[in-house]
């Protein structure tokens, strides 16, 4: 099954049109032409199905004949990552977060990241890529901080998980509210940035099991355990 | 910190020799000195400490001073993996199971298998380099079979576990033993594959959540669930 992204501005109450990649794919990669259906999601929880009018490889013109709106999956987790070094375990990371069912994805310059520029043109593009392959209706914003406090400042949220080597076992109890949830780079956070949580009583320390994990590891390893509770 | 492996052959009483990569890794890249101490790790479980006495980018000897044998961690989980088409998301798949702590890992040739050439040597490289990155002194082998039924054959697993999207959600009991864990390729097992596990009486499925994941992620998934049992 295939499904294609349109966000909310190209969408009108009868028709929606497919630009840029997703119509170069719809036209020329799997070759659709008028008179198809095609299902669109918004990336804001909307599932549209339609009929094509007319198809170019600039423009997909589609009739909507129906559409549903989904919740998003409980409870909203948004993943804090520090930025890591490497572009494609990076890329990784943001992909799996969002074929894990992530709401938000926010990069933070950590004090051990030392990686200059991230490209979020590609980054927004990984997501687009792993919200339609796994099926799903909710596009993540994926955001870049300069430090850890102001991603924490920008989501104000109810609660702030922390993956750390050295923590006790996770309490299921811990995964059942919205949450922010932390990883470090490369390196794992700083001592300042472990001060600081810790300081915190709205943090919660979980631990993600025995062995050293790279970071990318730990984001899917932790985001996985939300499939299971 | 930083480990190096050198397999049971070259491991003496008193006296290890690194040879290839590692001893390229240990004099070029990380300009380890005669006099210094250095970790290494045999595969199978030991950890041995020594005082490098002769180092060149070829060949890099040390004297012995400690060793300890460290069991597997339990439960022993041999993965089992249907062959996916990009090899960067092969390779991500066994890197992630050897950081996860599994002890095998049998990529097979599933009914929807499309690729034809796997580089063992460099799912090797991915094994030992993962090894190394998560403090492990377990390097998983990493075996090719043609089909699904010949791996099964060769482990002769005391439980086999199947991660299928449509299953019922995981029992906690079904991850506290032995097993062998089996995650098709991308478009999923077969149908003749999933009548073949259906018919066995040693076959538990398991759910991966509500998402439809890419192979390499359902793999993570899985493993990760290891980590909270």
């Amino acid at each position: 099954m295939n499904i294609f992204y349109a966000p909310p501005q190209q969408i009108g109450n009868q028709i929606i049109e497919l630009r840029n990649q997703e119509a170069v794919h719809a036209s020329k990669v799997l070759r659709y032409r008028a008179g198809d259906e095609i299902t669109v999601v918004d990336g804001e929880g909307a599932w549209y199905e339609g009929i094509i009018k007319h198809i170019t490889e600039r423009s997909v013109q589609i009739a909507i004949h129906n559409h549903i709106v989904q919740k998003h999956v409980q409870p909203d987790i948004t993943l804090g990552m520090g930025i890591i070094k490497k572009r494609d375990r990076l890329e990784f990371a943001v992909e799996k977060a969002v074929e894990l069912g992530v709401k938000e994805v926010a990069l933070f310059r950590s004090e051990h990241t030392v990686k200059q520029n991230v490209r979020l043109d590609r980054l927004y593009a990984t997501a687009v890529s792993a919200m339609k392959q796994s099926l799903q209706a909710w596009l993540p914003e994926v955001k870049i901080f300069k430090a850890l406090d102001p991603a924490i400042q920008y989501y104000t949220p109810e609660n702030i998980i922390v993956a750390r080597q050295s923590a006790d076992r996770v309490l299921e109890d811990a995964l059942k509210h919205n949450a922010l949830l932390l990883v470090g780079p490369e390196g794992g956070f700083s001592d300042d940035e472990i001060n600081y949580l810790e300081a915190r009583d709205d943090v919660t320390f979980i631990s993600l099991g025995k062995h050293r994990l790279r970071a990318e590891t730990a984001v899917m390893t932790a985001l996985s355990q939300y499939h299971f509770v």
